[in-house]
């Protein structure tokens, strides 16, 4: 293999595969990506076993062929480079000699054969999403699934395709996000996966890369995402989410329309007297809400946050962290916060958008 | 106690005074601040028996008195805080009350009584310095001095105060940072002392945040550095820094004219492939410098920069973290590298400034 490419290119590149790659296994080629010459360009691969990244750049290919480095090493000295132009080219299938003006190294690899197959998707994709559109959903649900993997079906996110709309969902069976996404066409038939939480992770960033189309391709245990010159595959959770339509509630009690910076200062300044526990009252009252907070140890906090409020006088108990990752991830100025009494589900969603809900449970002291 | 003023300057000085204290002192008094009234200001004090830190802030004082609270917490409720206007007032000596429009908080506190005495200074300046002729001494020197508190009298840095030249020095043993700055009159007298590392640290912080006149007094074992509406007092280190002035070589054999941005980006080249060392090989040949590098796992890297070169040719092992920290902390766009053999202590010095010098010791094999 022998090809030059731009530093800006190379390194783009290198940044995009290099995430999902280790730096600690003790099998050597699984810190490693695959640099490959491609059709006329370079083809750079990343794989954990169970995420697979391909991306490609524009670049003279010279020769072809392949071999997998370091990609801490790899990615770190190109990063470093001050220079423009570089030229790399495989040697005894062993070491990648990187030339660039005046700097020479050779860094020591391995064969492509020893590389992980990431698995090829040949068939025509299943969905074609905007891709704003999927990366605003995956922000504003992400957050809400379970942090830790005793429940496997809830570690990851959520994803139904029918007709033209996409749902994404995450829960911890504490609370809910679903948002209720836009495709660019309708799908033929249905489908309903589980993504984990790393493979979104990637997939987001990936995403911020830039503007466009993104579309999703399935096997039976694999999603493939492809966006601009970027692949990455996932394998599925495998198992049945819960069917969480059934506890959203129909109707509510009390409404209560809030400036979303105001509550979020408020649910701040509460969260500094309860250092032990994440428990912050939350009162409805005509003129609007009234957080407060108490510790033995180091005081307490009350603060009146003004609010159009529609319905009966409410209260509950709530977990502080619960409410912010909501109205952090959201943008609106207002949000509509729902109650029915202090054991049942809530609802927070934004004023004038009716695809996002996230449902919270009270805390029952 | 009670008093009122703007959030912005309450923000300001709890910021400043709140970096010494800790948050987990079984002593709890020791993780407070003292808020006081002063001559018409608000006084806000921290220690953390080693370092103390007064700071002034304007406000409308309405009954005197003192209280201390704990330094985390007021500060990120403060900071929190989307108001403006703040009143304070202690109630009972044990608690502090802060109301803020809508926000009406209290702090559990403990009386003035409990707070460590911090030393007044009621003499006459010993020294006046502009502040960031002080700061950038600092930032030129500190970083060479040794880590680790085996070694005292080298745990801090070195200030030697003769005519109007105020001396900063900083040694490991390894290496050396010496820097000349102008007082803005002479002194009378002369005086050594050795500052601890966490004052010059929090000392650079207080100074980053404006300019202007130092004012540098002195007790038998203390120093205070007085700077807008802030002091900072400290313990002196107790002992004798070496005489490191005779390990600085009068003469060099090869003086190297080189880019400072250029050197850095061919030892960073170089660092990546000493992983288990930090031992970079540094030549000096008519045409420049060629750096290399080379490990049994990762591989190898040679780099050569232009430079302009008198006298012999060179070479040595150097760490590259010892040229790094030196070459980071400069800002001239060439410096000069001084050495004489492999054996002997080369030199750094900023192109057109000769108040500045750094001693390397090369590496021994």
């Amino acid at each position: 293999m022998k090809l030059v490419c731009t530093k800006e290119n190379l390194k783009k590149g290198l940044s995009v595969v290099s995430r999902v790659v280790g730096t600690g296994n003790p099998l050597q080629v699984l810190n490693n990506i695959l640099i490959k010459t491609d059709q006329g360009r370079v083809k750079l691969s990343s794989t954990n076993l169970e995420i697979g990244v391909n991306t490609w750049v524009g670049g003279k290919i010279e020769e072809e062929g392949a071999l997998t480095v370091p990609a801490r090493l790899i990615n770190e000295y190109i990063n470093n480079l001050p220079t423009d132009k570089v030229t790399l080219e495989s040697q005894d299938n062993t070491t990648l000699k990187i030339e660039s003006d005046n700097y020479h190294t050779s860094i020591k690899g391995l064969p492509q054969e020893d590389f992980p197959l990431i698995p090829q998707v040949t068939e025509e994709p299943f969905a074609k999403i905007d891709s704003v559109e999927l990366r605003n959903s995956l922000a504003e649900t992400v957050w809400a699934s379970a942090a830790n993997e005793t429940q496997p079906e809830i570690s990851g996110i959520f994803m139904a395709f029918e007709g033209d709309k996409l749902r994404v969902a995450a829960t911890d069976r504490y609370r809910l996000a679903e948002r209720s996404a836009q495709l660019l066409e309708p799908v033929s038939g249905s489908k309903e996966v589980i993504i984990p939480i790393r493979t979104v992770g990637e997939l987001y960033k990936i995403l911020s890369l830039g503007k466009g189309q993104v579309e999703i391709y399935f096997s039976e245990s694999q999603v493939l995402f492809k966006f601009d010159e970027t692949e990455l595959i996932s394998r599925l959770i495998d198992g049945q989410y819960p069917d969480y339509r059934q506890i959203i509630p129909k109707e509510f009690k009390t409404e209560v329309l809030v400036a979303r910076e105001e509550l979020i200062h408020a649910l701040r300044a509460a969260a500094l007297f309860v250092p032990d526990s994440n428990n912050i009252n939350l009162e409805v009252k005509p003129e609007g809400l009234v957080i407060t907070a108490a510790s033995m140890n180091s005081g307490e906090n009350t603060t009146q946050v003004k609010a159009k409020v529609t319905g009966l006088d409410n209260a509950a108990v709530f977990n502080f962290r619960y409410l912010l990752d909501c109205l952090n991830n959201l943008s609106e100025a207002n949000v509509n916060l729902k109650m029915i009494n202090d054991s049942s589900p809530a609802a927070v969603v934004p004023e004038a958008r009716d695809n996002y809900t996230y449902i919270v449970m009270p805390i029952k002291l």
